[in-house]
């Protein structure tokens, strides 16, 4: 796939369908009172393997022909994708290969086991996952699905807004968090095609601002592993294929403070009663930090996924 | 009204749809996996103002004449009916009077004087609890809405049921938690009428088992007020009205220990990705302890409510 459109996400969306959950928006009197805002939540927290990345991962696995698919697919994530790599893999029958750091959580480990992925252990640095993900790909023929920087990947994270549109049609707003820009992508492209008018917002934790920084620099910009507690944005660099589509589709990026990340992520569990993990909050917090006057308007938030660990939560100690 | 059926429920569906949440119906692969059961999860935790309760608040509102309604509607409670009641009363524009024991919980407070309630304090027990509010009844002709032995509330709270049966409708159980017996008593009543064959399974903290005694016994007893984990079945005795219908329509009542609570509510919070009050965890707690053969058969679980003070989690010390 060369391009991103609408046509390549709903067919996305047609192939995924199976495999992935309808999730629902949800909207609560008490928030909108508090923002003066009607805001409309994609809860992917309730997506299958508790993210979004469930999409993406099935439009890649789905999308391979029978003689790729028998050689299984590759990826070095610890995190979602790998999760819902493992579990689409599972779907289709074939080998999901997860190349993790060494000393990633027991919880992370044991999530990618549940679905039947095979792990392969690797340094706990970006040269040493790419490098252990190659071999791996070498030696066994699978294909990688980079954790964003796929555009099969992109089109499938980009089903979510088609079914938030369908449900909250008049949105004057898009907030969607930024790692690596795979959902940003589809969600810009799909949104814009669907209602023009609309205001896509990508959402960054300010301690992880490459995107910000690529956006207003129009280019590339790398940075060191940020420390953000949003470990699902902790990328050095948004993806050489998302970049052009984010510079093309996208309005605006915005940071968020970590404290507002915390405030919102608390906030949401106790107004929304939704376990939602802090990557998912960001886009919250950039209501709390009033990056625009959202007075009035009406603002679709994604919320990207709820895997936490329980044993311990931010604003408490264990 | 002096009794309660299907119609009544149905009835009161209609009555109050325009001012609640159809709340989804949630599946989880891994729980089912776990359980070795298919689960249906009815989400009333993501009803307006957190809890079930605003049906059958709405029911009991929306059912007065203008002329009862003008003088308001009088409840005593500090829990989630208290703010239930007061959504509905604004909802109509009328006044709700809310009698709390002197001592309740700030957030439960605030909660429903951000429904415009007027708050009585009283002393914290049942005797004053009950005088206060007929002393408010006296004085301004509020009607009385019973949190729980009113037939109104448990028709409002059967119209829970309704729903799940649409979105899962071959369910073998469904699990109810009993506090008061309203909403165990609307389920059975409606679950009973649209599937005859369903098991209806009340469930109970062991430590309020006034519902399983009662049962038991054919009568009515009452338990000093229980010390459970959830704080919304802390209820002494079933109501009177409740009674004969729970008699007549569950199958069976079962008790429940603290400690499966507490794993219960956790499980839930983690693989469903929901903020639930431990309450609502009562349901899933019967499955963790096998109260049944649940091997193969679909089963039903309404999750009550989901306000909870994130300042302290069970599993957690602040």
């Amino acid at each position: 796939m060369s391009s991103l459109d609408l046509a390549t996400i709903r067919a996305a969306h047609e192939r995924i369908r199976p495999f992935i959950k309808r999730t629902p928006v949800l909207t609560s009197e008490a928030l909108d009172t508090a923002c003066g805002a009607k805001l409309s939540f994609k809860c992917e927290n309730l997506q299958a393997a508790g993210a979004f990345k469930s999409r993406g991962a099935c439009n890649a696995v789905f999308s391979l022909t029978d003689a790729e698919a028998a050689n299984g697919v590759v990826t070095h994530s610890s995190g979602n994708h790998a999760a819902a790599l493992a579990r689409a893999a599972q779907l289709r029958g074939i080998t999901a290969h997860i190349v993790m750091p060494a000393g990633a959580p027991q919880s992370k480990v044991q999530n990618v086991g549940s679905f039947g992925g095979w792990i392969t252990f690797c340094e706990p640095n970006l040269t040493a996952r790419e490098a252990a993900c190659a071999q791996v790909a070498a030696r066994t023929g699978a294909t990688i699905v980079h954790p964003f920087d796929d555009l099969r990947v992109a089109a499938g994270q980009g089903t979510a807004v088609i079914e938030l549109l369908e449900d909250a049609p008049d949105l004057d707003f898009i907030l969607c968090p930024v790692g690596g820009g795979g959902l940003l992508c589809g969600t810009a492209v799909a949104a814009k095609a669907l209602q023009p008018g609309i205001r896509v917002i990508g959402v960054e934790p300010a301690l992880a601002d490459d995107v910000a920084q690529s956006f207003k620099a129009g280019r590339r910009i790398s940075i060191p592993t940020p420390a953000t507690i949003a470990d699902g944005l902790r990328t050095n660099c948004t993806g050489e294929k998302n970049f052009p589509i984010i510079q093309q589709y996208v309005d605006d990026i915005v940071t968020v403070s970590e404290e507002a990340i915390v405030n919102a992520m608390r906030e949401l569990w106790e107004k929304l009663h939704l376990v939602i993990e802090p990557s998912a909050a960001v886009p919250y917090a950039a209501l709390l930090e009033k990056k625009f006057d959202f007075a009035g308007k009406q603002v679709g938030l994604i919320l990207t996924g709820g895997n936490v660990d329980l044993a311990s939560v931010p604003w408490l100690k264990p």
